[in-house]
């Protein structure tokens, strides 16, 4: 069977000789912007039961309908990673969502901190980047974009179990000590654009599951900084060894 | 004295009691857009003669000028590291050229490949991007950005003492065996979206000093490529440690 060229999340369960039907936006995208026609595969996932290669049975424009042949691949969850970020300019916020979504991370959290400038985010907007994300990485999970929260709520509530490698400019922490941790469960933590608070700063420093680490002598963008972070967890900790 | 928050690269030698005169575009800049006064400090670089701290002393929207006082960084030369890439859509192209200046390329060098959609870039856009990169991340080094070349040709003419850290989605090796390859002048090669062709992929193979890199299970834009290379050879090879 040839591989599908194009990918789509959809929100129905996928299984062997399931029929799946699309609505108006899907349609529109399969049958009017990539002109498919009866017969042509897609590939489907769900970020449940993994991918599955569909045939297109009906090809209208305003409400198609495929149905699903052979798994093409098993449901892969990433690492239990979640990206911690403050969210800045549009552009750049779009940039984060979708380099976590790639990167493997499990759940993407927007915090303000004291510094933060951006107080506004649209959930629902940045959820659609990290499914597209997914969609063009070939990836058939896609990750939980949260509401906006706050950082000192967010650590104050926090799980003790989980680690977080806290990326600070002021920092030297080399990455290896990541290595000597033990927990399977972390999140990476990027300071925003004007920096952490001193008050941040010392709360962090004092969290036994805080480990800083160090991104290099330059200066980091927020959304470079998160590509890197993630590279440097995944390299010592995640799926990429 | 206070640490300037505006930083400027200008084209002209810097040294204590240097009187620098700007251009129409630096002074509308520092004059109309950041509303600079007589007196105001800017940091001041080169890419030759590291940062001065420089005071205002004409603030003239159409011909201002600054005189420097004390030197506050010296040049940080990156390690002899480029980055080689395939250009894609103008935006990412953009954001390609702003990480390999912010993460400490050397050199960034667009090539068009067998598969590479785009063939024509701005050089001069470009490099303006990487300039601006190095005043955002406090550089005191800009990364020249060469015109557009072919991959093969690169490779008919290369240096055989210049590494080459070699990523490709369909490769497999893992970041550790940088470590023993002996040589400080290196370049990384992203591969183009729609992945090397055959005859490249082998031409790479056969090359004694090209060395795979796997970046990861996932299949990651050229832009988080870049940025994930560039960081996995930083932490390996280059000044992270």
């Amino acid at each position: 069977m040839v591989q599908a060229k194009v990918r789509l999340f959809v929100d129905h369960p996928l299984t062997q000789g399931q029929t799946v039907p699309l609505d108006k936006d899907q349609s529109n995208y399969l049958f009017a912007v990539m002109r498919l026609q009866i017969g042509a595969f897609v590939a489907l996932f769900n970020g449940v039961d993994g991918e599955y290669q569909a045939e297109v049975t009906i090809a209208n424009k305003r409400g198609g309908a495929l149905i699903c042949h052979a798994q093409s691949k098993p449901l892969q969850l990433p690492p239990d990673l979640w990206l911690i970020f403050a969210p800045i300019k549009k552009v750049r916020t779009d940039f984060i969502v979708e380099k976590a979504a790639e990167m493997g991370a499990a759940k993407i959290v927007p915090v303000s901190t004291n510094f933060t400038n951006s107080e506004r985010i649209r959930q629902d907007r940045l959820q659609a980047h990290a499914l597209e994300a997914a969609e063009q990485c070939g990836g058939t999970y896609v990750p939980e974009v949260t509401d906006l929260q706050k950082l000192d709520r967010l650590l104050a509530e926090w799980d003790e179990t989980r680690q977080i490698m806290f990326c600070d400019e002021a920092l030297v922490g080399a990455a290896e000590v990541l290595g000597a941790v033990q927990g399977d469960k972390w999140a990476i933590l990027i300071g925003p654009e004007g920096g952490f608070s001193e008050s941040e700063r010392q709360k962090l420093h004092a969290l036994p599951y805080a480990h800083p680490v160090s991104l290099g002598p330059r200066i980091l963008r927020a959304d470079t900084a998160a590509v890197a972070a993630m590279t440097v967890w995944q390299q010592h900790l995640g799926d990429w060894s």
